[in-house]
């Protein structure tokens, strides 16, 4: 991935993260000659040990850990299975390559000589010892040079360089840019902005129709989407983007339980993930719409009226009771979904006209800075 | 979708399809104000008038058709929602705008004046009528300025210009150029290739995987992906490209059914879509693998095993019936996987070396001819 530089020095990132399995490598390595019983010690990731850290504003797993010990018939085989996994991150980052958590499954998986066991036996064995090697040494999976899947695209006023090239996305045709799974700075640099602000939108027909109209060529911004929940490149993206570029990013999600929930997400982090969240949350992201206030606001008509069904009334209740949705504006948001009774897809907007959400609603909540965050 | 000419005058392609669209409309009229029966003439898009066009190596939906009658109380509203869509599409190309299905679901939606009555109910009532109408009038859904879901990045020795923007798909970094939904001639264009092939792969892990290592740079070659089932503007991109540039595509799928199956919708059409087929169906598309018999030849291991499922083997033995694959190398293939027992993934080849697909499988596959048509 990241790419050598001249004298064949390691980038810093990946000296660090090395240094961080060579150290868990050689912990265990000096248990072992001591006689002792070699272990790890790895935060829990259960959901008490999670919390909202009302300062930061982000989701953040707790202290409370747990030790993983190699003489213990319940641990024996995930102890061995972590050592293979961070024998195989070590591979990686040597040899400066990156694969997906799948391909790392069958990277670390054998069959153990002189037995019919294998060392993992599908992939639900081994993405959880990806996720403890993660908290356990402190390094985000991107770190450890493994992806997730990635979805998604990306156009508007700004010049990128990946992984060497340089890539203007105001100049990506109808398609725009395929986002990539691991966005650090490493491989993915800021050249020129001349955006003002991001917009993020859920659906890849949203995104196609605003950019057919030109949207972000009218308004100076980026264009981008994730199709439904945001991957962890296109959050790593649009946390960056925000902070050293310093402009807004903008969300438009559709009105209903699920889309305020890729929004919590894009905020504040999602609770599995909570180690992540210094990396990937943005706790400024600003939600455009669709609110449930919009039907009023714009005239829409019973054509756009899909009825909550009872898992989205449970859905949006407890979305309510989130610490981060405690402010007035957003239990009036909330409280409006549950009174309408009805959700509505931006898509809907086309029941007024092709390009209604172009040019009358967009501009519009953006003029009147009609937005929560 | 498609820029104007100088003059203001529409693209031929759209000034052949609103004159259909105008037809349609012409002959609904004359029938009124002649005080008959309004009818449309639409073929039957069910298995038994659909076949396999042995010279052509595509399959085709045949002649039989059935006539849509408006006073007919079963056809009726059928009737209706055809007009509504056929002149949503004349809006689309007169406005000259392209707009997802759903998007046409909710265009051509609202309630009847007078009644509490919904022109369309939901998206299952909207899409077939499209259908219909592309049948109807004979126009693919492009055509009618509707798309699809897209799906898909490409990258590698290809010059484009889409909608107006020169993108080389050289230049792209990790991510790769998003393919549209709708590659036409008149949006998309080739303008310069250095490729000599393209490599189609299932994953986009695989793709990755290659991308990385640098294998469409030392091959000279195009890389895709479409995640799975390659989506309609993957389908038409891949014919395109291999008419217009006149190089071979090789497809490297899972070892599985679904893996053969998405090689045979790429190569003779699919029976859903037979009517698009001639558009879409590539039958000189190569399958390079993965191959049954590729466990004994590269020295796979156990670790890619997976065991075969009752619904895999009943997928598998049903398409060794297919009349497309009646040649013995592919029945020979499909016995292969059905006497193997188990399935492989391409990712598999993680447990030989990271880059072994890049540095020994394909580069021998290629090397050897060693593929199937």
């Amino acid at each position: 991935m990241a790419a050598k530089t001249k004298t064949g020095k390691k980038p810093n990132r990946d000296t660090v993260t090395l240094s961080k399995i060579e150290k868990l490598a050689r912990d265990v390595l000096g248990q072992v000659t001591k006689g002792g019983n070699p272990a790890v010690e790895i935060r829990t990731r259960t959901l008490t040990n999670v919390s909202f850290n009302e300062k930061k504003k982000i989701i953040e797993l707790g202290d409370r850990a747990q030790s993983r010990e190699f003489f213990n018939a319940s641990m024996a085989r995930k102890f061995m299975q972590t050592m293979l996994v961070a024998s195989g991150c070590k591979t990686l980052i040597d040899e400066d390559k990156t694969i997906s958590i799948r391909q790392m499954y069958y990277m670390s998986k054998h069959t153990l000589k002189g037995s019919n066991e294998n060392t993992f036996e599908d992939q639900d064995e081994s993405d959880p010892i990806i996720e403890d090697l993660e908290v356990g040494i402190d390094a985000l999976r991107e770190e450890l040079h493994l992806f997730a899947n990635r979805k998604g695209s990306a156009v508007g006023k700004l010049v990128i360089e990946d992984a060497g090239d340089r890539i203007d996305l105001a100049r990506m045709g109808r398609g725009g840019w395929s986002i990539p799974s691991i966005c650090e700075p490493e491989v993915l640099k800021f050249l020129e902005c001349k955006a003002e602000f991001i917009l993020f939108v859920e659906k890849d027909a949203v995104f196609s129709r605003l950019n057919e109209d030109g949207f972000w060529k009218k308004h100076n911004c980026i264009l981008m989407t994730s199709l439904g929940q945001a991957t962890r490149g296109a959050r790593r993206l649009l946390q960056r983007m925000a902070y050293e570029l310093k402009i807004p990013v903008y969300v438009l999600v559709d009105n209903d339980p699920w889309g305020l929930y890729i929004y919590s997400v894009l905020k504040q982090g999602s609770i599995n993930l909570a180690y992540e969240s210094i990396r990937m949350a943005l706790p400024t992201v600003r939600f455009l719409g669709m609110s449930a206030f919009d039907y009023e606001k714009f005239g829409l008509t019973s054509a756009v009226k899909i009825n909550l069904k009872k898992e989205d009334v449970a859905r949006a209740e407890q979305m309510k009771a989130y610490p981060w949705f405690k402010d007035k504006k957003w239990q009036a948001e909330i409280e409006a979904l549950l009174e309408n009774g009805f959700k509505m897809e931006v898509d809907g907007f086309l029941t007024k006209s092709i390009s209604f959400i172009t040019e009358e609603y967009l501009p519009k909540k953006l003029r009147d800075r009609d937005y929560l965050q």
